[in-house]
């Protein structure tokens, strides 16, 4: 007795396996899963073999799929680490931004003709270091606790915010115009003064509900009342003109110093394991491949080269007085790009502010620098693994 | 710079947020969260107050949340342990479904003169006991180790499978044109083998692929397992003609056994945290309580009294050889109806298989046997709650 399948069921079940099987085939040759799943909705969407378009529904499914993810790199993201970092992470942060942005913006719009408003989101893509992969290419190598470690994990956590506040701005312009300057230095300071509000008063706010949140007679009740600062500082975020995500972030900004007390990292990472597939699908549903031709893939190798230079010397500069190598392996160690240069290119995509080109570019340009990052890092601290391997054989021989 | 939020957004902000409230409210007042969040949606709900009409993305949302719903159940349902069950617990759970089944199917097409179909659909609903209140009060007045309480929780185990087999059934003859009688005795072994398979041969099944998905890359990949075979499953049951939530609750039973081992049971509730509220809050959305007119409310009170007799009858009679105060207690603590009622008076309103009257017949009687329930059981256990404090106060006075 065959009656047709709901297409909603369906779908997720296709959606979400299809993408777990590219991860796991990707985490088997040492690739990142997010890539296979990004690879799968290429592959299996409307632009290539056509067996899976996503639904509105779907969509609205990865919408909800990106809130989590930017929550729960929200919750992991401590605003009280934040500010015990040092000087040093801070400028990394700070020029490992600008420097990046400069050369994202004056290739497409000068070398490249493009408009200023392609030419910013391809800048702002630019811009935010995904510092996962090299923290765990930095712990496979059992270097986390070195100095150089510890000035990468710190600017990660301020390049975050700063790349937040870049995501901001553009998700605003996208709804505007044109560039307006008054209008920039508006969303600008909303979003600082979003970040500051959660990073100093968050954390306070909630110490100050905590002893009514376990008072509470609703089960999991932290938990509930997370969800639902997050959902609210979604919709609040979008009412003052930025994007969703950014107040989800900032909700789980406020959450991450109870996070650890309230359990929270992995439930919330429950919900994310189950909608993020759904989020990087359709954004690989989302790409024609068809368009890297010949001028395209030129840009896109000189974006990746431009966007691995632009944070080897934004980032290296900083902390060149420790030396080349320690400035080499923090410029590095900042190159990967991820999620928030995935969204900035998605949003830029889904406002007609950037065209099928230049949203290649910006995949193409984080795949490169998240696959190129391990082997030049493994290859960066070659020496510290060999000092290490010796330092063992001679504490062997010693005993 | 107010910008239009995204109405998905915002909704969902909306409804989790009142379904919480409410339910913190129930919670306070020793309710039933679960009541709280249905009637949020019945009061702001379009029959009612009109503040929030579910879009079709959240009724999707919803119906994702039924299936995370009867996916914990099954988690929580373990194999072992219904095997493991005395023959008074199968007596009793086999008794309680026949009994509740005739009830209400006599009062609804007899009395009433409805059609097979709405009497099928309130039967039906009548059938499935919602046994977590009955634990909850069980394990305030601590008498969980007690003989009572193993045969409520043992039957109730059995009951869960039954009622789903009784709503396969239910929901596959709501998709035919009309009662056929071999249709249903095909959809009942249909649902049977199911059952029968998932609980003998899910475990092993799933010790089978152990080795395999803890040799896998991915992170979690019992978790992703997991949510890939409920979507899996959910996609199968419909396609054979049952409920998608069936299949979900299979997939709960095949794993509940590593649930612990795999740390799944918290993991996916706070998916159902997340998606839970939504699914009780456009369940009350859909009530329009201006049906509760005199014939109605007649019917609901009958239908409510039936639903409690029935269970007393069906449930304690067969365990009346151990005294009459614990067949009561037996009887009385399988009387609360929950998720399962609720769901299939749902399947029926959105299939037009039973009327906006009957639909609030159904709620109501829901309501109505998970509130009374916990007085009677406590009014049962009070001679065993002063023999425990009198034995307390001898205690202390030989010491």
């Amino acid at each position: 007795m065959p009656h047709t399948a709901d297409p909603l069921l369906l779908q997720l079940f296709a959606i979400f396996v299809w993408a777990k099987v590219f991860a796991e085939g990707f985490e088997r040759v040492g690739l990142p899963a997010v890539l296979g799943e990004i690879l799968a909705g290429v592959l299996l969407g409307p632009y290539a073999m056509h067996l899976i378009e996503p639904s509105p529904t779907v969509l609205s499914v990865a919408e909800i799929g990106a809130i989590f993810l930017l929550f729960t790199v929200g919750l992991e993201t401590s605003p009280k680490e934040l500010i015990r970092v040092g000087r040093t992470s801070l400028r990394v942060a700070l020029a490992g931004i600008v420097v990046p942005f400069i050369f994202g913006f004056s290739y497409i719009r000068f070398m490249r003709g493009h408009s200023a408003h392609e030419a910013t989101f391809v800048a702002a893509a630019m811009v935010a270091t995904s510092v996962g992969i090299t923290a765990r290419v930095m712990g496979d190598l059992h270097v986390l606790g070195s100095r150089v470690a510890k000035i990468i994990l710190g600017a990660a956590v301020i390049d975050d915010i700063l790349g937040m506040i870049m995501l901001a701005v553009v998700a605003g312009l996208a709804s505007a115009e044109g560039i307006e300057w008054l209008q920039l230095l508006v969303l600008a300071a909303e979003a600082l003064g979003f970040a500051v509000f959660m990073i100093f008063f968050g954390p306070k706010l909630v110490r100050r509900i905590r002893p009514g949140v376990e008072r509470m007679s609703t089960q999991n009740a932290p938990l509930i009342l997370a969800l639902a600062i997050c959902l609210g500082l979604s919709v609040v975020a979008e009412r003052i003109g930025m994007a969703a995500i950014i107040g989800a972030f900032f909700a789980g900004l406020a959450f991450a110093e109870y996070s650890p007390e309230w359990n929270l990292q992995p439930r919330v990472n429950a919900i994310n394991e189950f909608l993020a597939p759904f989020f990087f699908f359709t954004m690989g549903s989302r790409l024609d491949m068809r368009v890297f031709r010949g001028d395209v893939v030129l840009a896109s190798v000189i974006i990746t080269v431009l966007a691995i230079l632009a944070k080897v010397i934004g980032c290296g500069v900083p902390v060149l007085k420790e030396g080349w190598s320690s400035a080499l392996k923090v410029g590095v160690g900042m190159t990967p790009r991820g999620e928030v240069a995935l969204i900035v290119a998605l949003i830029g995509l889904q406002m007609n502010m950037i065209s099928q080109a230049v949203y290649a570019i910006v995949i193409f340009m984080t795949a490169a620098t998240t696959l190129l990052a391990p082997p030049l890092l493994r290859y960066l601290f070659r020496r510290d693994l060999l000092k290490m391997q010796l330092q063992k054989e001679e504490e062997a021989v010693a005993e």
